[in-house]
């Protein structure tokens, strides 16, 4: 049994461990906002570094208009079986500032956890791997091909990886199966499989009416003001009896939940009185009623704004009409639907329902598909196994609400299975304040991915 | 005829009056923004030193948390009637400063005109009073009591001259007229009295979910957005078919527009092409489909979103349901309209509007009662007969759709008649960069209110 080795490997290494994480974190990595571009590379240099320095061949590659990927491999064998291990180096913005308890890149850690901006997305996870190898490495236990790509632009739209793997079409990428761990456990206890992920069309609708902000008194009346009509607008997204989304078209393309699912998750443990406790909200009254709540978050599309802003946001009033208002909408999409489609039929939906006496603009953003992976094969079976074997029990086969874009690109450009295995918790906080990673979790998921690397060195 | 005396006598004094003015507008006093304090008490100085030098009995008033009124007067006789001016002599922010063709607080004369922030709103208007009076005084034909209070805080509120009013009773502030020019010809050539002005409830609703931003692919669809929740709130305000304002009630107290002022207002000149163009709205579909664009303006409640604002704003996306959304929602009220039991209909109507799964909070700003004045009685035939001897045309009666808060107060504390006769021309730009006065205004001003005092001292 190696698992023992590697545990007693990862007391030994635990200061240190945590110590490089916390190096990591103080990065401001922030990749939606061009003022951290600095940080961004500052984040590429200390990845680099730190892959040279456990032993890996490592390159960093570069991109002409986006942020650099950082690769790393170590070939042991060419006939053996080869992983690919994928993380995200960016984090989201860290506001609002004064939510946080610790600053978010001042990692601070309390009660067994690590709290920054990254810690579980996706930083502290791909540590995981990292480290998993470095134990490998270190004892010479390695027998399975490994690689790495990194890339910053995961919170941003991730077109540089997404050009990259496309234009690579599996040369250097070559492997036997892709491992991402950038999502979270079911529940503690719980170890996870996701197969399932929600692709996102995401819009800025910016409604323009006067040219100037005008005075409210001697203006108000008939000129249409900009942000009432953004709300009219955005206030018929949603049918409010069924909790559908009104766009025409938009459950076109949408596969119904299988009957072996909604088993699967109907069992899953889930109090919903907990639930709405952790996020503070007094009722789960969003979303399709005819859904559980599990399912109208794994596998139903929705639309929600995710920033409105417009006029006056100061203390106390200001008397105007404002020229303009907008908002971020995104729209989390199931599979199939399709981003092409589904940009098309808001875009047409939203200047449809524009009052007369405004101009709309919508702009796509950024879009990601959404995926479904077949969950059969040998490797599967391999994580599976290491997964029971350090957490006790076979993990469970869920979906996520989330979107990895790059994952779909994967799964289409390889043609090998994609394990999606988290080591996150359920209340991490991700893109939240006060983000955090459990240190168990980080430890026992180094200890799983040791096994499991083990596993298919042995095939 | 005393106007062609006057006449000569302002022919006499431009440059000095000018300069004068030029003087007050150096000062920059800003009530809006605590840093200009030490301006706001230079302009009191410049004020009442200013009103002594013509000869009038002043006292600076001051306040215990608001900046000082500057009171003055020159009773001549106490049997004679008596006149108190209004005016304010603090000004508007002049942001964005990059936009005046000369500095705001540098005056310049350019085409006949004087630019500078404050020009028309209101010290170049105040002046006209000053002026007029100053006239009199010299050439002994001043037989009216007259009296003025200037504030210094009419664009921040109007605090300390309301509750000064109120505490007074009309003691120190007895009269049988006010007389204010703080508001625009309806335009050039057509003097206007204004004698209807919009009142107001500034309210402030807050939309609360969440305790933390949450990621909107982890748990999009069961939680309801407070953004998309706003917005269905919002954008049920106004029904789409009629414009009309929904809130339930909202009309009840509403006073019809009299058929005379359907036909005075029909008379007035408007050309919408120009109009449109000159704000830049591509249609002027807002407000009640029933009544036209003055009526909209001057006789009808609204309803207008001066601010909207929650979750993330910046560069780019962020994939959250934002914890909260807010918006500044403003109603400017008519006759007879009273802001408590509006404020009371709209807070109840947000409530029933909001949807299950969010907390709403309502908060109450501002308000200002509607005005509408009496055109009856001696004192205003004797304005109306100055101006069409100085205009050569009797003046228009209008409303406006602002809001003067204090002239609510003095209606209800004096029970006499309120003249508003605002000198000013539609483009000055009160508010906008580029703030300008007409000298000829000024100058035809000073010649209106002297005929006016005269008239009044002959009876």
């Amino acid at each position: 049994m190696s698992s023992k080795k590697v545990r007693e490997w990862i007391d030994q290494k635990k200061d240190k461990i945590i110590d490089d994480l916390v190096e990591f974190l103080k990065i401001p990595s922030v990749s939606t906002d061009p003022k951290y571009s600095g940080d961004i590379m500052n984040a590429v240099k200390f990845l680099s570094s730190h892959c040279k320095a456990i032993g890996l061949d490592t390159k960093v590659i570069e991109s002409d208009d986006g942020y650099p990927l950082v690769y790393a491999e170590k070939i042991v064998d060419p006939n053996k079986k080869t992983i690919l291990f994928y993380g995200h180096y960016d984090v989201q913005p860290p506001d609002p500032l004064d939510e946080w308890e610790s600053p978010p890149f001042s990692p601070s850690i309390r009660d067994g956890n690590i709290y920054a901006r990254g810690a579980t997305d996706d930083k502290g996870q791909l540590f995981i791997h990292l480290k998993a190898v470095e134990y490998l490495l270190e004892s010479n236990d390695l027998q399975t091909n490994v690689k790495f790509i990194f890339e910053g632009e995961e919170e941003s739209g991730g077109e540089t990886i997404e050009a990259f793997v496309i234009q690579d079409q599996g040369k250097l990428l070559a492997c036997d199966a892709v491992f991402i761990s950038d999502s979270a456990m079911y529940a503690p206890g719980y170890p996870s499989v996701v197969y399932g992920l929600r692709g996102m069309v995401y819009t800025e609708i910016r409604v323009s009416g006067p040219s100037n902000d005008l005075h409210s008194g001697v203006f108000g009346g008939p000129v249409v003001n900009p942000a009432n009509a953004l709300a009219l607008i955005i206030g018929k997204f949603i049918d409010e009896e069924s909790g559908k989304v009104t766009i025409p078209n938009f459950y076109e393309e949408v596969k119904d939940i299988e009957e072996w699912e909604r088993k699967e998750w109907a069992q899953l443990p889930f109090d919903e009185k907990k639930y709405k406790e952790s996020i503070g909200v007094p009722e789960l009254a969003g979303g399709e009623k005819d859904y559980s709540i599990l399912e109208r978050i794994w596998a139903r599309p929705t639309c929600d704004v995710n920033g409105i802003f417009g006029g006056y946001q100061g203390v106390g009033g200001k008397t105007i009409i404002p020229a303009w208002a907008g908002a971020k909408v995104s729209m989390r999409l199931v599979p199939w639907q399709t981003p092409e489609n589904i940009f098309n039929y808001f875009e047409h939906y939203v200047r449809y329902l524009a009052p007369v006496g405004v101009n709309v603009d919508v702009e796509l953003l950024s879009v990601a598909r959404p995926v479904l992976i077949n969950l059969e094969g040998e490797i599967f079976r391999l994580a599976e196994n290491a997964i029971e074997e350090v957490w006790g029990r076979k993990p469970v086969k869920v979906r996520e609400g989330g979107t990895i874009p790059i994952v779909s690109t994967f799964f289409e450009t390889l043609g090998v299975p994609i394990l999606l295995v988290g080591f996150g918790l359920p209340d991490d906080g991700l893109h939240s304040p006060n983000e955090k990673f459990s240190l168990n979790q980080l430890f026992k998921g180094i200890e799983t991915v040791s096994e499991f690397l083990v596993a298919v060195g042995n095939l």
